[in-house]
């Protein structure tokens, strides 16, 4: 989507013909149509496992009263698309899906709810593009709120992760798990002042795009912590594992002065214990450098990667990027709610346009054809003066359920026609001409084989049912 | 959609406290899970039709350059969203999906292209909130854009419409039909200078919400138009009929002055003879006093209203509004290429909103429940000690494919479990054991009959996917 072209707007002829460019908006795409087969098989799988795991549907305003989404968020990912004040409310563009669903729980009432959205969300990222980065992008969340036994939720997020990244055949994959108590015992351990913790974390946040020497640099020159401090830290950050890494952690001298860590790490063998329940342990690994940008994360937080396929020999497994991401939000919904009731929340979200990109990549490496219509039957005429006929015929079909084409030409060319359906991959053609019509006959076409068949005006469309089940 | 509350802000403990309203912003609204069920099958019945035309998919940025949308749309339907500057490039919110096609198509330099779009569009409405007015609301769209014969694309747009309105039931409906040329032939002849005719024109607009009086007396005291001059219009103006009035204004002397006007005409009778072929003309009214606001168009365009359902004795059949329109506009997209090359477009836009309303408040009507879940099977154990088991037997399930629920409880009652099942109609249940554990075996309880069965473990789903097919 690349095409861009110098316009002499011809708005008013009388005006002075300013020239401008005709594009899209920094950050935005349009989807083509082959581009929308392929985002809507990857949606109907996604939506498809939401829906197995009994969520209900909601769909919220593109944009909240700005206040509703201010302060929640760090500045790591960008900057809220503001409305321009034109008399009345303030307004933002949503930024998440997250946000609004706690505010819908408030306003409602509600105490539990296990819920999907999928729709656009809009952040102003400041960097340059980068493949699959937009300002707008599609978000598909599922979240489960209410007071329930600890951890059960939780497990079925990571597992609802996995049956996607499976489903939809990405190659291998990672779940980064950690908690958000064990990020900020590990601070208050290492003596990060407690009004520091989340800009600290959104440092931490930057660990699988820059070196540790990089974040440790970010700490300590721009953010103000002392060396000290921030070596601390990275002992910890550099670590991960499994079941034994939580025990280990458990009896850390140092980390076990934490209250609010040990906490973390008694979840987290329990999570642990649950995933193996559900088959889905060896695709999970604790990871202390897990930090997740948003500052309304309390407990469990995780992250999809993909890992580059093996195959490639010599090469060791890449991390190409997040796909997918989540937590626990206990204290979202109590922001909004007048008397500070809360509602604890967990959920992930997957973001659609990684994966498009790559759904998109392989599609084009293994040349496969998309096609963009799913139009069944044309109805063509090799003869001048049949439009009035074809007319009738093809509102036959259309009142049948059944999906049909033809030219918008009153003498279209037989060539043109055949070229047509090739070229779209319509499997069936119906034809009507002179000797047709005066036998009360139609020819049936199958556009692949090439065969014809003759058969009753009267039967079309029973007919063509019949071929097309 | 109603709640709100005073919110007490706890995002910061340590600032002073404000207190404010947590609201949606004004003219939009969530969808609840139960609107989300009916909004999504009035959807996926639309899109069916767009798809049984072969139309394809496109999608494209919820905001453009504001320089892409201005001096688009009169002001009769409210004001664009902009959004703020906030450094970078002039933004607003899309007011309809037309412009945006036609710039897609601009940009991509397509000379023909059938698609479908549906998405949210924002307007910022100045009156009250009428029922089913919304300034975020939902469009359906299908154009076909290209050089083609004269009214055959035309002619399966107004099919379309017909499809879909007959299609979701909504009783019985009229599609007001007429012409941008034959409205500006009458202005011409009736003397409205030249540069009135977009202002009258979206006076004339407003003849379906007031009466010609009103209307009249807008056009000469707000808009300066001289009383006969207004006159002539009222004449013209409020004549409807079919094939009949067609020809006797091509032969009204006054009118048939007028070039454009008779080209209009000519279009029209050649549109009501494919429109017979179709088996739709009963359906279409041309009527003189439908104009439409929108500036773009530049032929045929119309409007479909529902008529109230019969039935209501003594009642006459009563316009309830809008619920579908659209028309021809030729000279949208030459505004976006450089050197003003043409792409003729002719399309209709569904108004969801409406017709949401109307199906929702049959639905409560009738009491018609509905489900905002699809689960199939429940998970389930009558004792202490078996979410182990229940984890074990729910990822096999959802493995499966089986949409399947449990309760997120160490130890659920199982009258709380059966009373879930019921509540939300699920029409499975599996319960799990001490006794069945020791035997190896699961009892499968049909919600409804209370029918109980006891399988062997193994064949736990291969019994359930057969039940279910």
């Amino acid at each position: 989507m690349t095409a861009q072209a110098v316009l002499t707007s011809q708005l008013k002829p009388h005006q002075e013909k300013p020239n401008f460019i005709i594009k899209v908006p920094k950050g935005t795409r349009d989807l083509s149509p082959q581009q929308m087969v392929v985002r809507e098989k990857i949606l109907e799988k996604i939506i498809g496992c939401f829906k197995r795991h009994g969520a209900r549907g909601l769909d919220t305003p593109a944009f909240e009263l700005t206040e509703t989404l201010t302060e929640k968020y760090e500045d790591t990912f960008g900057l809220m698309y503001d409305l321009k004040d034109q008399g009345g409310e303030l307004l933002s563009l949503r930024y998440d899906l997250t946000v609004p669903f706690a505010r819908y729980l408030a306003m409602n009432k509600l105490k539990k709810m296990k819920r999907y959205q999928v729709g656009k969300v809009w952040r102003r990222e400041s960097p340059a593009l980068v493949q699959g980065r937009y300002r707008e992008f599609c978000q598909c969340d599922f979240d489960i709120a209410g007071e329930f036994d600890p951890m059960i939720p939780d497990a079925e997020c990571l597992k609802i992760m996995c049956e996607i990244l499976s489903g939809l055949q990405l190659g291998d994959f990672l779940i980064k798990v950690n908690d958000r108590r064990i990020v900020d015992g590990i601070f208050a351990v290492c003596g990060v002042p407690e009004d520091r913790f989340r800009t600290i974390c959104s440092s931490m946040d930057k660990l699988d795009k820059m070196s540790w020497e990089d974040v440790r640099h970010e700490m300590v020159a721009e953010k103000g912590l002392a060396p000290e401090v921030a070596d601390g830290i990275g002992e910890y950050a550099q670590c991960h594992g499994g079941i034994s890494l939580i025990e280990e952690l458990s009896k850390d001298p140092r980390l076990s002065q934490s209250q609010l860590a040990l906490q973390g790490l008694g979840d987290l063998k329990l999570l642990f214990e649950y995933l193996t329940l559900f088959g889905i342990a060896e695709k999970i690994s604790f990871d202390l450098s897990l930090a997740r940008g948003l500052d309304y994360y309390t407990g469990v937080i995780y992250e999809a990667v993909l890992l580059q396929s093996p195959g490639q020999a010599g090469k060791e497994a890449l991390n190409v990027g997040s796909v997918a991401a989540g937590g626990r939000y206990d204290g979202l919904v109590a922001q909004f709610d007048p008397k500070g009731h809360r509602v604890p929340c967990v959920g992930l979200s997957i973001g659609v346009e990684r994966i498009f990109c790559l759904v998109e990549q392989k599609m084009k490496a293994s040349g496969e054809k998309v096609r963009t219509t799913e139009t069944q039957v044309f109805v063509a005429t090799p003869q001048q003066n049949f439009l009035r006929e074809r007319l009738k015929l093809i509102a036959e079909l259309w009142d049948a359920g059944i999906k049909a084409e033809m030219l918008y030409k009153n003498n279209p060319k037989l060539l043109t026609q055949l070229h047509y359906c090739e070229k779209t991959d319509i499997p069936l053609m119906v034809i009507i001409g002179e000797q047709e019509q005066r036998e009360g006959v139609i020819k049936l076409r199958s556009v692949a084989s090439r065969e014809e068949v003759i058969i009753n005006r009267e039967s079309l469309v029973a007919e063509i049912q019949k071929r097309l089940s």
